[in-house]
Parts: structure tokens; sequence; C-alpha cells
């Protein structure tokens, strides 16, 4: 198998109904662009924001898309098209490569999003999936992460937790609870919130996507606009499967507050606004649950029923390297 | 080091001058767009696209960026911002860092180019790099890959053959020729033909940047509009350095027009422009080579003195991967 394979038996069909992308023949697409433009990137890499092994090809596909959906979502921008950089280890095949882009195919029909171009290479190391997105926004429509305000709360949509529990069930480190989705599929494919980022965008003051983990957003949320925030991880909206393991001694409510891949949206809101931001969710299916607020010096404090927990300061995760840092 | 660390200090300078990148605060830049966008990715990994440790962190960071911007060159587009993804190894540092954000400052002033975001992540593989470019260009002004005609002539900036040579001084396996710039400084540092592009978007057809080697990019170009092309390698342009190789032995005609990296463009003229085109060419400082052209049949024959070079249907860089193509 070589790129010109990967490019004529998968990657072509998943640009052929957009023109800009001349069917993959120029390395170059050009939008011709009447509105802004959102553009964002992600790059996952196996062993690092997956387990070795534990993924199809097509699981690793969507969920490197949906990692990137989920950035257009916090900016309520529209999904338009997607750039592709993929570095391929040397045993990967044609039936791997075809899974792949199966499982782009799928999610590109579900979100209304189109391969733009990329880039196929040889790499020595793990798998690698770099991806570019790009959205639509409506001029000044966009949802910023710097204008969170004083008197603001904050406001996280569906449930948090869930994503860093199953990647334990998945690694089996955790017994398996039972739930619809299960832990293990909250984490294999996260849910871009795009259609309440949209309905929140005239309403919200700010919004990030929670992937570090909710403390540690909360904290790059609120500390963009020079802000700090209170929140109750009592309040934390919990899955019944996420649930059953913190009562179960499995995980505590910092555990989940700290471990990351949720890919839920987390709100700056004026609190006026609650009632109606509510409305909007629940008419987009979604829960919407008030976690904390804004404070005006910077830092973030988390409490339970227990007092303040002692990981609101450096909760989160953050890819760090055994070079100093001096 | 963690990858705050790699923000702060290192790379949220690179996009202060830039608005839509928001300080780096934000995971999307908002782009207002008021004409058509060019947008290409391209990645480098360590040991694949470069040898191994032969480059130092700056070398790096303009070596990925340059690639870059020839394939905006390619599409007569002017350089605007760009999205850096980048996968360290475990034992980087901030030193390195510092030299690599150094690297592209110095780039992104020569280029006219700034910083819009980006995502750094640790992988215990190696160093890969990789960047998504986006140029403006004016409506209807780009050169397409796919415009190529019937009768008109191929031409080559620059010299052929000088980076695949400068590799193989760089990796020890050829004696070290004289020129200015040397051979590895053609390999480590391209020149991407931003002005030329510019100049010749209304005069030729159809363009490409030669990366993966003169014969299988006169393919490219010529394959992507359904063409063939006839070329001549003795009349390909070589510079002394190469020309030295060559004439010892150390490498053959057929050998420079497979190598890649060479980052000059190709172009296809209508035969009658090819004087306004040389001149063109002249006054950006850039040589400007007929070499072939293009036929109606599909692919491409090379041509020496001694015949049809047998390396014509095959030459040049493919990533492959060791899986079976059926």
């Amino acid at each position: 198998m070589d790129e010109h394979d990967i490019l004529t038996r998968c990657l072509r069909a998943l640009a052929a109904d957009f023109t800009p992308a001349h069917r993959l023949l120029d390395d170059v697409a050009v939008l011709q662009c009447d509105q802004a433009l959102a553009i964002s990137t992600d790059t996952v890499v196996e062993g690092v924001h997956f387990p070795a092994g534990a993924l199809s090809a097509e699981q690793i596909a969507r969920r490197a898309l949906r990692v990137n959906l989920s950035d257009l979502a916090a900016s309520a921008a529209t999904p338009l098209c997607y750039l592709l950089g993929l570095q391929l280890p040397p045993l990967t095949d044609l039936d791997w490569m075809a899974g792949f882009a199966g499982g782009l195919r799928e999610d590109q029909e579900h979100f209304g999003i189109r391969l733009a171009g990329g880039d196929t290479v040889r790499t020595p190391g793990p798998l690698a999936v770099s991806i570019t997105v790009m959205g639509r926004v409506a001029r000044d429509g966009t949802l910023p992460r710097t204008d969170t305000e004083d008197g603001d709360v904050l406001a996280v949509t569906g449930t948090i937790g869930d994503a860093w529990l199953g990647r334990l069930e998945l690694e089996g480190k955790l017994p398996i609870a039972a739930g619809a989705p299960t832990l293990a599929e909250r984490f294999l494919l996260p849910a871009p919130r795009l259609e309440i980022s949209q309905g929140l965008a005239a309403l919200a003051h700010a919004a990030i996507d929670v992937s570090d983990g909710l403390i540690a957003d909360v904290r790059n949320l609120c500390g963009a606009a020079g802000k700090g925030a209170r929140i109750s991880l009592d309040d934390a909206p919990l899955s019944e499967a996420a649930r059953f393991h913190v009562d179960r001694g499995n995980a505590t409510l910092e555990d989940l507050a700290a471990g990351g891949d949720d890919y839920e949206l987390l709100f700056s809101i004026p609190r006026r606004a609650v009632p109606q931001a509510t409305e909007i969710a629940a008419a987009c299916g979604v829960a919407l649950t008030v976690i904390g607020e804004v404070t005006d010096g910077p830092g973030v404090s988390a409490f339970t029923t227990d007092g303040e927990s002692p990981g609101s300061a450096t909760g989160g995760y953050v890819h760090s390297w055994n070079g100093s840092a001096d």
C-alpha cells in the first residue's frame, strides 16, 4: 500500500461533493469565503490520547474528528470542512485505512462536514491523526472564550467524568458499570455539542469545551478573562454509571472533575439568563447544570460537602515532558 | 516543562500581532474573510522527512513552515496565517522549544505569516510537526493544478536535485561539493517560490511545487488534467555543486529528477508565453527553465541523450507501508 492507494481508494470519496477540494488532485483547497471562519486543530496520538490497540480504525477516525468538532461547538460555529494529517506506522494496511475512511464518512454525513485536503505520511512512531477543522460563524456571532464577566454563573452540558471512567473500564482497571451509552462509549464516541452552542451563542458570554477536565477548563475559561471561579463538585452532573463508581469508592468527585475527555461544553452565562438557557438546552435534548460562579479574583476553588478540594489548583490533564521547565 | 510553559514562554509571542488568534487564549481562531482562502497541510516527521538528530530546533521549524509555504506558492496565494500541531517526544526541553519558536519567528517575519493557533501534545514516537497554512488568493486568481493544456510547455524554477544531494551530504553518504548555498543548505532551508508564482499566475495554466521529485511531480501535474508529458532530463537545470556530483558519477540525472525535496515550482505554460514568463522570473531573481512539453496521452516519458529513462514511470518519493495493497 502506498499513499496513492490511500488517496484513490479511501480518501478521494470523502472529498467528492466538496468542490474546493478539487477531488484532492491539488495540494491546496481554495475556499470562497463570504463570512467569518472559525479554525482549530487537534492532534490525537495512539497510546497517549487513547489506549494503544484498544480502538478500531473506525473508532479512531470518528473520535479524532469529533474532538475537533467539539472546538467548533465551543465557538458556536457550523462545521464546513477539514484537513486530515495522517501519520501511519509501518504495518498499516488497506483494510485498516478503509475502516478509518468509513468512520470519517459516517461522521461527515452526521455533522455535515467534508474533507478539503490533507497529507498522509509514514512514521516509525505510533499512529497520529492531526485534524484542522473549519466552521462558519455569523459575523460577531461567535462565542469567544475571553468574555466571561463577574457575576456570571458557570453551567455545563451533559454529564462529567464518564469518559475518564470509560477509559479506565476499557483498560480493565475498573469493573464495567451498566449504562446507555456505556462509559466506554462515552470515551470512544464523544458527542460534540454543536446544536446547543448555536442556541446559546446570543445568551452566553463565553464557552469552552471540557477536554482537559472540568476544573482545568473552568480555570482556562475564567483565566482567559483574568477571572476566577468557585464551583461545587457536589453539583457536577453525573450519569448513573458514574454515580455507581463514586458510590462504590472506585473514584471521587475530584477524580471525575480532573479526568478530562468529556467534550461537554462549559458556559459562562449571566445569572438572569439561566432559565432561558436551560429551556434552550432542553429543546436540544441536553441537560444544562449550574455548577458555580465566576469570581473577581484569579484561581479556581472547588468545594464539596467536605470542604475545599485540594485538587482545585492543579487538577486536569496537562501534557508534560521530562526536560526541565527552566 | 508542560504545555502551558510552551504556550506562555514560546508560542504566544508568535501570535501577538494577529488579532484573530486571541493571544492563543482560545482553541479557535476566527478569521473575517473577504476573499478566497487557500488552505493546505503538510506534516514532517523526524527520521522520515529529515535525518534524526541532524537538524537544530530552529532548522526543523523553518523547514516545516517553508514546506507548507511552498504549497501556497504553487497556488499563487499570499501567506496569511498558520496552525501548528506539535508532537514532542519525552526528552524535549524548553531550550529546544525556544529555538524552535525562534526559527518560526524569523520565517514569520520573512514571509509575512502569523501563528493563528495550534495544539502541542506528547508522543512516545519521533518529533512531528503538522502545519496547516492559509493564504489569500484574489478571486479567480489562483493557479490550479488541473488546467494544464495540450501544447503547453513545462518549465521549472531554480535548480533540481540539490536538496536530495544535500541530504546525502548531511548523512555523510557523499563528499561535500562547494556551493553557495551549499547543497545541505538547499535541503535544510527550502526557498518557497512565492514571488514568481504571483507573477506568473495570470500567464501559466497550472503549477505544482516539486516535492516528490521532478518526474513524479510532472506526472502529478499533468495527470491531474488527464494529460501526459515528455521531458528532457538533459535540460533539467543543475547547480554547479550538483553538476560536480553528476560529473564524478556520484549521481545520475535520473537520480536528481527522482530525488524530491526541491520545493521549486513547475509551471505548465502556453508556449507563446515563455519569453514573457522568463522575463518575469528574471525580475524575481529566479531562473525559469523549459524542460519539456505536455502531451495528449497519459504517462511521462523522460529522455536523456542516451534515450528514454527507464525510471520515467516510477520515479519519485512515495510513502509506502508494508501492509498489502489488496
